[in-house]
């Protein structure tokens, strides 16, 4: 399947590895093609520059947001949440409507010191998700797998034989199945993938991040997630 | 140990029941005693009158919030959350100075429809937690068992042979130390009590329940709780 991961960071690297491993033709979306590729900057968390990455995994095309959109399917937004409203705009609507939207970002509000709180506009009683479905109304955006490290994301199998949960939320059944089989191929367990509800539910999803950051940062260790047990 | 239990909805009564079984000496606080013992109105989720569970529970001492801060070693807040200041300003910061507050609310906001939200000043760059050591700042407070429903708070063994995770928060270690000796008594296992730092740590357990909140909404099953896989 032709998808779409719009963001070049670790979380898009991360998924576009793995979609081209299981088979997928895979376009990364950002604002300025060769910029992003002559760029030697070191992102935010001090890893290194995405040529670096891309000359190991050149099977990936990369394109403008706009290109991506059009490209793909599927299009996975895993953009820093603070910046998804404008590149969704980049990428413009008539090129994503239709089509199925999986939203991995979370509002993260880095200006008022670490850990991160979430942007207030965003939080509460709204959400990016949600905040995202609004923007393009005709696009079927669900929510998903935004409570955990990018590389528990695509491979649970990682931690405790791949038994913990994950989430989806999202206003349409058909797209939410579709990302379930997408999740499934990834190595989710089917019991284990959370149907929330629709969108709002990303309340719920990116509010938990303050939390999952507190354990990090008790733990020392982000390659965990949780169990629902009753 | 003396412990008072400020607030008489179901969470007051689960904790004053639990702690009378344990061999303390319990008091719970409200605003007017016979008003609270003669009212035969039931709660806002249907439970019967306080009245009716006292009278099957009378070993249990009853006061004013004011009587039953001053009769406490250790205090517990298990009022709603958007009254949380107002009765411990009633509690008197005097009779609650150098001792220990376990703060068990949430600053759940019904105001905005269901599933409730958080009170925007409570919530993402504050807490409830927070609020009430500022207020406080003399006594210690220890955020703590906030993250699931009061059933399993005290008896944790209900589930998953108790193999479950619980988090506590607070500015003061000894504080933590003895808020945890009361979790084991309820049977919360050591190494699945985390403690999550300070009590601005809070924010991280507060926000967790819009999601608690929405997997109760699809799961119809409150009798559940996280557990940290890694």
């Amino acid at each position: 399947m032709k998808i779409a991961v719009l963001g070049t960071g670790i979380v898009g690297q991360t998924y576009a590895s793995k979609l081209i491993t299981l088979g997928h033709d895979v376009m990364i979306g950002t604002r300025n093609v060769s910029e992003k590729l002559n760029s030697s900057a070191k992102d935010s968390y001090g890893n290194p520059p995405f040529g670096e990455w891309y000359t190991k995994n050149s099977s990936v095309k990369l394109g403008t947001f706009e290109e991506a959109a059009t490209f793909g399917e599927i299009v996975l937004n895993v953009t820093q949440g603070g910046n998804s409203i404008t590149v969704l705009k980049l990428a413009n609507a008539k090129n994503l409507n239709g089509k199925i939207l999986i939203d991995i970002s979370n509002p993260l509000d880095f200006s008022k010191g670490m850990p991160p709180s979430l942007l207030p506009e965003l939080s509460n009683t709204n959400s990016l998700g949600e905040e995202i479905q609004k923007l393009l109304p005709s696009v079927k955006v669900v929510k998903a797998l935004n409570t955990m490290w990018c590389g528990l994301m695509v491979n649970p199998l990682m931690i405790n034989s791949g038994d913990h949960n994950t989430f989806i939320c999202g206003n349409d059944s058909d797209a939410k199945d579709q990302v379930k089989r997408l999740l499934k191929s990834f190595g989710w367990i089917d019991k284990n993938i959370i149907d929330l509800g629709d969108i709002s539910a990303a309340r719920g999803t990116e509010m938990y991040l303050p939390l999952w950051l507190r354990i990090y940062g008790a733990t020392s260790n982000g390659a965990f997630n949780i169990k629902i047990v009753n």
